[in-house]
């Protein structure tokens, strides 16, 4: 396809003049055939250019996860960018299916704002807001019909998609989490490296300096999983005391960017810049407070806890993260359809990881919900013990870097 | 795709359930990836079911023509069939684009009625009429998205639309004309082959004994071209008195039907099933056998007839039928829109066809029309002219036959 053609059918998208029959027909070819470089380029650029989008500057950077289970990165990745001297311009989404949503996580926290302006985003140094209608307006009907027509997994498509969002904050440097696995958006390795060479490529292309790194998304990442529950986990990174692999994906992204999380852990500016976001998206000064001194004390819980046991001694060779994300999905902490409400208090809580040693019996991690549950049904197939050490303690969630 | 899986698609169609998105995106599907045979087939049986369809019987025999230029075979068939015994229940379609169509030729005559409703088809032997909302139903809705959605070439999509239709019709033979040229609806000899056999495959497999005739469409058919044109030749042909080209492709296809032409013709029976044919649908008795002793006496002719001269003395070496096509549809003889209004009267006689020897300002054909015309102009490439004799008087129009 020409420039000229593909400038048409992003227009006549946006102005709502396209057939639906003649979008979903595009849709598929795109689909079977897929975008080559050019025509993705091509498409990337003309869904920037049907919206709004923010000035470049070198300072801007960002970065975009393809989604995963217990994957709240961005919520400690922001402050610590922010506190080494970056603007942080992120727009984020929602969670469906199995995978979470940073913004359903961030509207745990009271008084929260994720709705924020272009007007309000231009002077905001760093802050974490929803897609406005104004950035990459046709993004959203294709993917409205994308998702109905079986063409969302198209290479070409997925990538404008990201790409025209991130490019449109007007970033000079992006970091790109390609997850990979059982409950990732690729599940397989080479469709992942066909996704994350095809954004780096584009993204390159638009003059932003890219990475993409592709990691592992079979195992749920850090302990804490639900929205409620992520945010008490990005605290206690934010105050350095996080679990390893959570800190892990958040040190390689900061790096990427030219970020050293360390320092701006440890001397306190990255909670101070997570505070200061807190209160410029509208949450009171004593939340922010008591949200960070004793997160519990301001943010919603399942009323309802239950403990999950060892059904025999062994070592964890296996915590499905596709499985923990459908359960909870299915409880009411994420969505099934796009339009579900969701509950901010429910998630669980891992305290036996894979390589780790359990005793029957022994309490291996905690649901928090609000009605009784039948947890050893639920999570009967979560927990894979066997009785062989595999030796397994700090495994690296880094599959592959694309530059 | 499952039987299970076409039937959903072709029932949701029919009942509207299916969002124009996805039929849109699964017909783009099936353009790229084709059916293969099973899916063909399941696709044309479902389409069949989802409307009414007359019994089968021994004696009901069918044609199907993919459309040319000229193509006036069914006026001239269906009364020589139903001269010999067989029941000729034919429903045909209008012309679009250079292509013209049977129903179009037959409403040029005062008071034929087209639009027969199931239980008049019912008890009648020997009928042209459109094709009804009863039969096929889906077929309809599936062309108005295939026509806005590049989807019309697919040889699996294409034989599920003509074959349904014809086997509702009850046929215990049909024999298949595909059109093949450059006025053709297949301009390559090997699309036309894929679509021959497909058909042939599909229709054989509901039972119908069928044969395809593949045959040229690069000249037009006879002389007469237009609707009351073509209705002035095809009377001409039952009378003995048709051109060569013509009678040849109407003979291939009786014989195929096990129908000796010349017979029927000779005594006078073909005319007078076709004079009984006018009757049954509305032709007043007066009518009928004034169209048949002095055909323009009753039709419509262009008020305006303009002779088309040899620019050079030579030979014919080529009519070029879809720029004669495009030149009528043009003029409003056909349609360039399917909601476009025709002009019955317009229309081309042609008196030098290809291999004719022709001097310097001789006539080589007369258009009929209602206002001045430059022919000069409009006709300036139609009729290719060379000093070479290329030695063809009767070039037998068939090129292949497919069983």
């Amino acid at each position: 396809m020409t420039e000229a053609m593909i400038e048409r059918i992003v227009l006549a998208t946006k102005n709502n003049s396209i057939a639906p029959a003649q979008l979903g027909a595009w849709l598929m070819a795109c689909q079977i055939r897929d975008l080559n470089e050019k025509e993705t380029l091509f498409l990337t650029k003309h869904m920037i250019q049907s919206g709004e989008h923010f000035e470049a500057s070198k300072l801007r950077v960002d970065k975009h996860s393809t989604g995963g289970v217990g994957d709240k990165m961005s919520l400690i990745l922001a402050p610590c960018l922010h506190a080494s001297g970056f603007v942080v311009p992120m727009l984020a989404g929602r969670g469906l299916a199995h995978t979470g949503g940073t913004i359903d996580k961030l509207e745990s926290i009271p008084g929260f704002n994720t709705g924020l302006s272009m007007i309000e985003m231009q002077e905001n140094p760093c802050f974490i807001s929803r897609q406005t209608d104004q950035i990459a307006p046709t993004d959203k009907i294709m993917y409205a019909t994308r998702d109905v027509t079986a063409t969302v997994p198209c290479i070409g498509l997925i990538t404008a998609s990201i790409i025209s969002k991130k490019a449109a904050e007007g970033l000079s440097k992006l970091v790109l989490d390609v997850k990979c696995g059982k409950a990732g958006f690729m599940t397989k390795i080479e469709n992942a490296r066909l996704l994350a060479k095809s954004m780096v490529r584009v993204s390159k292309s638009l003059g932003i300096e890219t990475i993409a790194q592709i990691t592992s998304m079979d195992e749920p990442i850090g302990n804490m999983i639900g929205n409620a529950h992520e945010v008490v986990e990005s605290i206690n990174c934010l105050k350095g005391v996080g679990p390893q692999d959570t800190m892990e994906l958040v040190t390689m992204q900061a790096e990427a960017l030219g970020c050293d999380v360390q320092t701006v852990i440890a001397n306190g500016k990255a909670l101070q810049c997570f505070k200061e976001m807190c209160l410029r998206q509208g949450v009171n000064s004593e939340v922010v407070e008591d949200l960070c001194n004793d997160p519990w004390s301001v943010l919603p819980k399942g009323v309802k806890r239950h403990e999950i046991t060892a059904k025999t001694s062994g070592f964890i060779h296996h915590v499905d993260a596709l499985a923990v994300g459908k359960i909870l999905a299915q409880l009411g902490a994420g969505r099934l359809h796009p339009s579900d409400n969701i509950s901010h208090g429910i998630g669980l809580e891992i305290l036996a990881k894979k390589g780790q040693e359990v005793s029957k019996g022994e309490t291996i991690a905690y649901l928090d919900v609000d009605h009784q549950q039948d947890v050893e049904k639920l999570f009967a197939d979560v927990f894979e013990i066997s009785p062989e050490d595999i030796n397994i303690r700090t495994d690296s969630r880094l599959i592959e870097v694309v530059k």
